[in-house]
């Protein structure tokens, strides 16, 4: 499906509301592409992100699943309003060992008050990427409600 | 409900696998009760956890209510078993506004291979809590599998 | 928590919108209880409605589970709304073995737009009830929408 | 992905299995294909299964998401395995107005244990279909329990 962005400018306002997510800066996410109805975001792998077995934490995996789903919406959203997340669902498939974990989400369904997005979480290894967590996220637009305000 | 653990031990064990979570301690997240069937969470805030308004990040809500459920599970398994998160899923119902979140995880179905919890998230605010997320949680059971092997 | 309903005659708005979803009626399912924030529906066993072990399907566990937190939210709602499922999530936790499948749902958050329930759902075997499923649904609510129109 | 059934003859197994479940043809529903890792299963519309705006049941349509799901992966079993749902999550994203109502599920990882899969839930209206609901599903193969024992 083809999506038409209603702000031309989408991709620098995702870049800024990116910038204010501190988390991401913590956990050292990349905003990796936008498109519109698309985002990806790249974490690069750190002793600090692990659980027991030393593989990504599984929240840091729901965490990218979530917030690639969130940017994907916020691609199609009307310039003054933003996004929140109202749900997500995450199976974790494989586990997280890898040198960069990389969500890959589309926006399924574009509505005037809720957004539904797929993510599909890949663990790249020695440069090979494999699928490690599938998620379905529901999202909300609060229109005439800047994001930075 | 009342549960019978398996393995009188089962606090220690879980202590000694939280800690070896890396990123629990990287989001400073404390292991605050164990019992049977049970499992508390908290994290402090810090600016290094928030989204772009300054809130608790969904991916923290989400990383606790997940974990929370996890160590529920845990507690009611066998002392050489190991335990995976086979999928969940987290309704964000308020912002994470205070300064702590508390998740509670209770067991719903210990079952041999899968065990459902439900985890209900807080955010405190000037002592008083309330409740921000809520969370399904199903747990896969590794048989013969150490946690920390 | 105490609900306080808008509309006092929630539950003959609610009992009306019930005969309206012929579906209910050819599942053979009951509204056996609503209170402010609260329904219970039930659904004497019949050969029609099993899977292949003679068990109630699991498609009507997950429709009772829907069902339920739908005229649970709709108990709070204002006279002029009606209400559609967003989504929800269903965990089967043992089999519907038994006479009569019963589902308990409670609204967790009631919000200006959206709700989220939880329903556990229960078969009743010579009498005894015990949970088969377990549910979150969230709800979203239409304002200025009749149910009937 | 391309998969590989370990029963050769899972078409005609699975075309009694859905013969077994006495609530798809209740509900009339029509095994329409499968192959590998995938299934689809089509119900014409009747009055008899509608919500009150006189479209397709919500329960309808979380049915036909997770029952698709559950024979896409059933393609991929053992002969002498059987499967049960363990959870599913369903979007409902448009109202089910149509003639027919038709899922489409695929599998996205087969293990040994567990499998998920993702139903796209379409409705087709003047002979156009139209995505109404989005599903992930979590199943279990049971092994050494036939399906029909």
């Amino acid at each position: 499906m083809e999506f038409i962005p209603q702000d031309k400018n989408y991709a620098s306002r995702i870049k800024e509301s990116f910038a204010r997510q501190t988390f991401m800066e913590y956990i050292g996410a990349k905003l990796a592409e936008v498109k519109p109805g698309y985002c990806e975001i790249h974490v690069p792998y750190r002793k600090e992100l692990t659980q027991q077995h030393g593989y990504f934490h599984a929240g840091v995996v729901g965490t990218l699943a979530d917030n690639a789903a969130g940017y994907a919406a916020y691609t199609l959203m009307a310039v003054d309003s933003s996004i929140l997340t109202v749900e997500y669902k995450v199976n974790l498939m494989a586990p997280g060992n890898g040198e960069m974990l990389i969500a890959k989400s589309t926006v399924l369904k574009y509505g005037r008050t809720l957004t539904i997005c797929r993510t599909d979480v890949f663990v790249q290894k020695n440069g090979v990427e494999k699928i490690c967590a599938a998620a379905q996220v529901t999202l909300i637009e609060l229109a005439e409600k800047k994001d930075g305000e």
